[in-house]
């Protein structure tokens, strides 16, 4: 079979990576009668996370630079494009607990953490990179709940960090 | 009938106002199985946010103010009032997928994230701002755990944002 | 029966403390279905916190400092064990509404706020307390999805909350 999730996955040129290692003493996904609860996701490529900094104005022309305090600065499209990979990852994590990518039914409730610059508001716009990939990969599926906040730091210096919820179960044909 | 929940918040003088648009790519509420997952909910009121800026001292006799770093601060009161319209306009991303506040049985928790300028600590008064709503509203079917939570910065400059968690049905007679 | 989580919490010399009062308008844990979600808990031991700022660097030798904006910083290590006792508070709010620890059947999920200093990432050290302290109490029943992030500030000048979802029931004998 070439649709579902798992097709539309295929359809962008995508792959769910190995599930990242969690950082400390817990582990990638929960199964728990019907739903499946992430970890929180980092964007993470091979091991290594695609930038970090918090999420605010930078210089004209780079991506990245500094505050006034100190962490480096990452701007919205990098933030954005980061937040899409560590949706990757948190699909992977929920597809490993749920047998594949073909067992999780629906997405409920997407939580994107963005670390932010002081005065920074722009989370929506850099959590809808996770949200985008929920809807391409999952359709009317993929229909979600999400808080996106603005934080001080995350984890390993991560820019955003992506949790989510989801129905075990075999996706209705659509 | 006049009683319930629905009937409890025509006595508060009350109406569920029109379900927000999300500010980005996900829905305002999800039902899975008995539960009901509301996305983050800020204090819009037709459209507009009651106010913005991060929560904190401000110079006496005014409502705003600024800080060093440029966000405009709220003052607790005026945080705790946006904590409550935020808090109607989760019920009623709710009762959207419910079919009605009639069909939402009980609320399970409340998550507020408010935006604080450093060193504020008072997150629990200003969530209790929708802390009280809910009890209001559903008297011992509201009674919820909950987490309050100072952060950087919220969508659109919002000093608060609510998100819950309710379990679908129809409330026991009280 | 001696075994169980009650029996690994003797064994490591702890004993579930009260459950600590709300801070506000709100209850400690709420059971909903299989599930119970607990509100978020701070290291509230006989009702003083153990200690209070943010998580940061603080000068050598010391075990709290202050930043250059006024809250006080506390060190990872105090932090840490900070987080160990929000999540006993966190086991005994769930075992309250459970009607016992030998009524709580697995851990779900934590999410661990940690008060952060800018450019503090250390956040996932500080949550392997309370995930350690899950993980001795219930061994592999207590393998848990995880949620760490650094925020502005907590109630009262907490540097860390916890709070977690279980699955109610009678752990499966090990």
């Amino acid at each position: 079979m070439t649709g579902g999730p798992a097709g539309a996955l295929t359809a962008l040129g995508l792959t769910l990576p190995p599930v990242p290692s969690p950082l400390a003493a817990y582990v990638p996904a929960v199964a728990a009668g019907t739903l499946v609860w992430t970890a929180g996701q980092l964007p993470f490529v091979d091991g290594v996370l695609t930038c970090t900094g918090v999420v605010g104005p930078v210089a004209s022309g780079a991506t990245t630079g500094s505050t006034a305090q100190g962490p480096p600065t990452v701007d919205e499209e990098t933030a954005t494009a980061a937040a899409r990979t560590a949706a990757l990852n948190a699909l992977a994590a929920a597809a490993a607990v749920a047998g594949g990518l073909g067992n999780v039914a629906r997405i409920v409730k997407l939580t994107v953490f963005v670390a932010s610059a002081p005065g920074f508001t722009g989370q929506p716009r850099v959590a809808d990179g996770a949200s985008r990939l929920i809807a391409e990969v999952f359709g009317d599926a993929g229909r979600h709940a999400r808080s996106a906040v603005g934080v001080t730091s995350l984890p390993a210096g991560s820019p955003v960090e992506v949790e989510l919820v989801a129905v075990l179960g075999t996706p209705l044909p659509s």
